[in-house]
């Protein structure tokens, strides 16, 4: 059992308090390119590998940051593109060889996690996994932990646990949870059944929500004994499950794992988890819920991030871009640059300008969601170089 | 009398069948930088050298085309800093050496065309010169050349006479010239005295000026007798004056030009032809005004360069640079763009942006005025490498 003992191994080596959960392994699914982040993500950078908050890291490096003290630097598990392995790891030094799950392309994310799943299931059969997207940004560790903490023990009871934020807003760009019944779990504080998934709504629906106050943010974090989550799986996509489970069979013997990726991987039913998984198993009862009473965003486009830097002060313009030199005037919004440029913003309102070498962005806080369309036009026009 | 001899060389050369003007000499004063078309405009590649209409050709390039066949290729002198003598001989190839006025340091328009008329005055006593920026923009050159006719002869008359544009709306960025007493001129269509000159006016000012009908943009154009012009100056500013012949004698010897520029040239008072010559012959009534029904512009700023290029249409976005690779959606304005970057405008309405490789500027056409005030800034904190 060579993640047992490279567990302890690290609770000892990270020196902390707390100590790692008992047969926890977390799961970063290190994927989505973030089209409406470009020209700052691209294929060959995408937004996980970004620095969004001026924290000096990547969204990738706070990620594995905030699951090093609950899971063990050396059980951890990232689940990426070939073409990232290089970036992943110099992202993350310390990340074992046997922790970085290559995909030989994007099939989404109920593949991507039941990969992991599968394979950290045969390495161990009790194992506890936790999947928390690379790309997105937490505030208040404390409490996050706290929440992680409950979501393995409702696990640990065999439901699949999903962490649900407490609105602070009725946000439009989520969708959300509703809370059924109330679960009472020994070393859990507060957890529920989920009684339905909710599709990202209208103002005025959000904004019932939001009183309603039974109702959380769907963060896509996923909780769950490896071996709940395929049985799920292999419930609702059993061809799906039949392809992950031969994978992980040929994962850790070096010559059978490329072959059998090439064979199977590009096969795979390209499905989010969240129709193969969690919406089946909540209409079973199987799905629970913790709410995470801590600041969270998936950064999802520009309108998101300059909220989040300028941490909702309107008028503010938030400056990405060590390098910039800039200079504004009555200008707000949000400018990131990636080079030395002089730039200056004159009487521009909730403006969004993205400065790169190649590839120049301008556009409104209001019309940030449009980006994504512009990336469509771009592939179909023959400007893919800078995509 | 070298210039003679070569104006009818020049007649022939070009082919013309209209006859350059007798007597007549254009001069082109090729100042200044354009501040409030940064960073299109910078010091070293100021405004007159760009293509600002899409012609292929620099404003410069477009004035001296214009004034060929009036004056005779070698008939037009520039006046223009040291700094720009290389850029001004490839914009025009055919200038001859002995028409290229350089002058040691920036001094204004009135001791730039004074130096003109002081230098051309020594060579051809009779000579009537007639002086055009290098950088506006004019459209309808049988209509300019029709008004340049008749200034002339007005000029011949003893008069220094100025073409005023005929206004087409309310403009608040021009001054105007309101024509006085009918002047009848043999050869000369239409031409008035000039009862004075009145400041930018604010915008209930110009409509009335407009619905008036007596009053017209002025355009900075002046023709007159080089002598006539320097009796005014001689008049009105005596040292400058003084200065200026001290130059003009010494400049046709290749020895004593260059130290008499030296010693001359950066004492001049720096002062405005308007208020060296203009307005106080106005006073005399020595001022008068040939309408020119012409399109012309000064293009002083993105929001008249929009203007310009988007003929007047609103919600069209207005693009200048070739290489630029340009995907908008819902954007209005002007896109100015020097690099080969993918350049992408979403829902910005009146936008202006401009993208050169070491600046960036966005701002709106209602904010095009405030250009100006970032070039100060530069200036004062020490960004003075992209000015």
């Amino acid at each position: 059992m060579v993640s047992r003992a490279c567990r302890h191994g690290g609770a000892e080596y990270s020196g902390q308090v707390t100590q790692p959960i008992k047969d926890f392994y977390a799961v970063i699914p290190a994927g989505g390119i973030g089209s409406r982040l470009w020209p700052l993500s691209r294929a060959d950078a995408p937004k996980f590998l970004h620095d969004l908050t001026g924290s000096g890291h990547s969204l990738l490096r706070d990620t594995w940051d905030r699951l090093e003290p609950l899971a063990g630097h050396d059980r951890i598990a990232v689940v990426t593109g070939r073409a990232h392995r290089a970036a992943v790891e110099e992202q993350l030094p310390g990340i074992p060889d046997f922790n970085v799950f290559l995909e030989s392309e994007p099939r989404e994310s109920a593949a991507a996690i039941g990969l992991a799943a599968a394979i950290l299931h045969r390495r161990d059969p009790d194992v506890i996994i936790g999947s928390f997207s690379a790309d997105h940004v937490i505030r208040g560790t404390r409490v996050f932990e706290f929440a992680v903490r409950d979501a393995v023990e409702v696990a640990r009871q065999g439901y699949i646990c999903t962490i649900g934020i407490t609105p602070t807003e009725p946000a439009v760009g989520f969708g959300y949870i509703k809370q059924g019944e109330e679960l009472v779990v020994d070393g859990a504080r507060e957890a529920s059944l989920v009684e339905s998934f909710v599709e990202k709504p209208d103002l005025e629906t959000a904004r019932s929500y939001v009183a309603d106050r039974s109702y959380l943010w769907n963060a896509g974090m996923f909780i769950a004994k490896a071996s709940v989550l395929l049985e799920e799986l292999a419930e609702n996509e059993p061809e799906l499950y039949a392809g992950l489970v031969e994978l992980a069979e040929a994962w850790d013997d070096r010559e059978q794992r490329g072959p059998a990726v090439d064979r199977i991987w590009p096969r795979l039913k390209k499905i989010a988890i969240d129709y193969a998984v969690a919406e089946p198993a909540a209409k079973r009862g199987r799905l629970a819920v913790v709410p995470g009473h801590f600041d969270w965003d998936d950064v999802g486009d520009f309108a998101s991030l300059t909220k989040l830097i300028n941490n909702g002060r309107k008028n503010d313009l938030a400056v990405l871009g060590p390098k910039a030199r800039v200079l504004s005037d009555a200008a707000s919004g949000i400018l990131v640059s990636q080079t030395s440029r002089v730039i200056s913003l004159i009487g521009v309102q909730d403006i969004v300008v993205v400065d790169t070498p190649d590839a120049l962005l301008v556009t409104t806080v209001e019309h940030a969601q449009r980006v994504k369309g512009v990336v469509e036009s771009l592939k179909l026009t023959g400007r893919g170089d800078v995509l």
